[in-house]
């Protein structure tokens, strides 16, 4: 398909009168083409206002029909999957296999959630009957369930060019829950958002969905984006990427004369505790798996193990020679932007500057895009001293933090901000012993893992992406998974209405066999009459 | 029981050294005694912190633990209404019945989330086991549930003494999910705040559970509230009165260095809807029920029908007679404040200035708190041109808004902002033939009621009492109803865990005996080995 360059507006290609940018190749530099242009205010204006226009008449579709927009979208990406990985191989220097497989993430991610409007039961559809002879007062009847929210503003990540991106999870999910969505498409990405949302909107338009369902917008600044947030008809907004990003887009959601929500997710450092019995009986084969998870797709993951709590005993030294050995081996790895590789290149400068922490790194790469990996080391006292040591550092790299007294280390766990997941590798004793800090992880993150790698997030019913600021905006929500409809979605009551005037879900009959919560009770059954 | 005067925390007694106060008798305009102390920053921070150590503590402690503080909380309260009453009546100057009945529901409230707790599967459980043998890779096992938040910031309201203060819904729903509490009090009833407050502490000991679960707060001023949602041990804020003030909170809560979620509950209009069917059928039937609810409690409910649509017909100037003579001679009534009723009365004098609203009252009434009804009339066309028609006026009025063609109706209802609550009053054939207007205000509140009166808010599973902003800062949550414990928690994801590490809730074996989601299907058999 030959890329258009510009915004896409209810399916209308936008003028190309903004400022213009072009994709790079990170392999190699090289600027790709076309050149692409950055929506204008007036680009952003119609868009929200399409977006508002097609919620109004999409809202009242049935669960069964958004279902079907979302399978169809599945099918196109699947059908598409040459193409985007094609143009996502350039523009991002992500390996093929990596991307293919993305691909089909989200595709499934598409079809997971229309399995959930399928079953029905996610509008939570709660029924209190009338109680007309009550004392001292009649109850009326009461019944409400979930509505979508309106039109979402999409921010796309850069590290998932498919599944945190156009067609990603927020994408899917706020069109799930019944809203329209505008999306800013990552600027790192121009062509595979343009082909993802050329997918999308060929399904709006295939199921007969208003037009302006879906709109993309290209910015190679700020300026759109910011725009969109602020836009009146804007009714919550959806973020992947930094911390100062998603910060900024907390602060305009919040500073609106009509404030919105904003979930922002934000990435964060996801400490390891390596415990005592798992050295003791996994040893240095723990390496190999610590290694590939903070070096998987170039240690640019949210959920990078970027910091690893080690107790110095017999089996410490053997497997960090066995971590340094595999730093020191690896090849160099390609990140995803030039900002990226900078940013990178000054965090690892930065901690090399510092006296009490060592560093392992391979051979030097000087290619603009190109980064070593780099293992960093240090002692607890030190980690304690500078909370900067803490932050996230996106790339292949990840601090060990040796301790020689438990308090320490539990000192170290008491300070963590908000993550997106913990990790504890350990024996069945060693989680026998460590009731106090699995419940301190607890308390700072989404996900708590025993014995597994935090990279690697499974897209399901259980899962949980988020955690307490700054892993995440809000940490009652999460971005993956089928629980992140629920950011989008506001419960509404209807009382005493008669049956005929009521969403199929709320009925007596409970034509759609949904469960739901009756007088208190949860069923599938009708209201008895 | 004689009353302290000063703020409790962790069940100590704060010192005397804060700003005084005391509370006023509306009906007299007296000063109440004893004295009140306001709550140093000392004061707030010892509250903040000795809630995050109970919280740590309480944290583990099973649902059915926590139901039955709740349930003893509950006949502390039911003990205690005698002396609750008699003290808000002083302070309030609210009938003695309506307090009965308001102590009542405060007390149900309680053992309604004891309720939730008991049945336990308000944690929404789900759980995805693992799939060792998937290709292209295994799936591990992922459990979640909901989990407290930390300590959470209450503020009272001023026209609900109990319901929505000290004891009200905004500290049940947060006990309930787990959290320890700070309660900044309304200092318009102090006293009745440190009833109630006892009434909690005395169940918290006698349940065992740590002292610093709950701590009270006075404050004349906006100091110890402000420095409360800015300290940094507080997790989220429940925030209960006028629309400055919600606001206020929201700011500080979204611009602290870590911000937290503040549910804010600012009332509305509540506009109400007369259709031609309902006037013609029940003319000025309709009159008797629209005066008792915008008068009722003084007109001081979040709830009460501020605005009235009200087309052009034969039984139009029949319904105005009645609402003017039930205006005209009804008694003046008592407001809660000298602030409220002052504010009152500018608003009155506001809208009386202008030549196209007329307006009819009862009698002066000329006490400090006193008011007098005021009904409100004005022509769409007006309405339409001064959008300030439509903010709330607390007290007893009502603003009558006569159209004669239909489009006008509607762009009205197109242009509300977010309520709590909307209310049309028709016939079967009206709501045949204005699904149109029913589709726009079910997006513009939280509660849509037919043929009923948006005041006399039932406390159940499926009320839903929020709305979009202005109604509320965020329309996802709802202050009333078992809904309500949902802004207090949070999903957290074990991946990987042994049963034995896991809660109850996540066992194999399902001990507690809830609905879970288990590998996409809701059942409460145990996981199947």
């Amino acid at each position: 398909m030959k890329l258009a360059g510009v915004s896409l507006i209810a399916g209308q290609p936008a003028g190309k009168t903004g400022a213009e940018f072009r994709a790079i190749n990170p392999a190699s530099s090289e600027l790709l083409n076309p050149p692409f242009f950055s929506a204008t205010s007036d680009d952003v204006d119609r868009a929200a206002r399409a977006a508002h226009d097609a919620f109004l008449a999409w809202r009242n579709h049935s669960g069964r029909e958004r279902a079907r927009l979302l399978r169809s979208i599945a099918d196109g990406l699947d059908a598409a999957t040459a193409e985007l990985v094609s143009r996502a191989r350039l523009e991002t220097a992500l390996p093929e296999a990596r991307l293919q497989g993305e691909t089909k993430r989200t595709s499934n991610q598409f079809r997971h959630f229309a399995e959930t409007l399928e079953e029905g039961s996610w509008v939570a559809a709660r029924i209190d009957t009338a109680l007309p002879d009550r004392k001292p007062l009649p109850r009326p009847d009461l019944r409400s369930m979930l509505q979508p929210l309106g039109p979402i503003a999409v921010f796309g990540a850069s590290n998932f060019p498919l599944a945190f991106s156009v067609a990603g999870g927020d994408t899917a999910s706020a069109l799930a829950a019944g809203n329209s969505v505008v999306v800013k498409a990552h600027p790192a990405h121009p062509g595979t958002s343009e082909l993802a949302a050329r997918v999308i909107l060929d399904s709006v338009r295939s199921c007969g969905a208003p037009e302006g369902l879906f709109s993309l917008l290209f910015d190679a600044g700020f300026h759109a984006g910011q725009s969109l947030v602020q836009h009146p008809r804007i009714a919550a907004v959806a973020f992947t990427g930094s911390s100062n990003g998603g910060r900024a887009l907390m602060d305009l959601a919040a500073q609106r004369p009509h404030p919105v929500p904003c979930f922002a997710e934000m990435g964060s450092t996801n400490p390891v505790f390596v415990l005592s019995g798992a050295l003791r009986k996994q040893g240095n084969g723990i390496a190999a798996g610590l290694f590939g998870s903070f070096t998987l797709g170039a240690g640019q993951f949210c959920t990078k193990p970027g910091i690893v709590f080690l107790p110095n005993q017999a089996e410490t030294e053997p497997l960090l020679a066995e971590l340094r050995r595999l730093t020191a081996e690896s090849p160099a790895y390609t990140l995803l932007t030039p900002g990226i590789a900078a940013t990178y290149r000054r965090s690892i400068e930065d901690r090399r500057s510092r006296r009490a922490v060592e560093m392992r790194t391979s051979a030097p790469a000087d290619a603009t895009c190109a980064a070593t990996a780099a293992l960093l080391e240090t002692e607890i006292e030190t980690f304690l001293n500078y909370p900067e040591l803490s932050e996230e550092i996106f790339g292949p790299t990840s601090l060990i933090v040796r301790y020689s007294e438990r308090p320490a280390m539990m000192r170290a766990a008491e300070e963590l901000e908000g993550h997106l997941t913990a990790t504890i590798l350990g024996s069945d004793e060693d989680l026998a012993e460590h009731r106090d800090l699995i419940a301190v992880l607890e308390r700072k993150v989404g996900r708590v893992l025993f014995n597994g790698f935090p990279t690697g997030l499974e897209v399901c019913d259980a899962v949980v992406h988020g955690g307490p600021y700054p892993a995440s905006s809000d940490s009652r929500f999460t971005a993956v998974g089928s629980r992140a409809i629920l950011r989008f979605a506001r419960p509404v009551c209807w009382q005493g209405f008669p049956e005929q005037s009521l969403p199929d879900e709320l009925r007596d009959t409970n034509p759609l066999g949904i469960l739901r919560m009756v007088n208190g009770n949860m069923s599938r059954e009708p209201v008895a009459g």
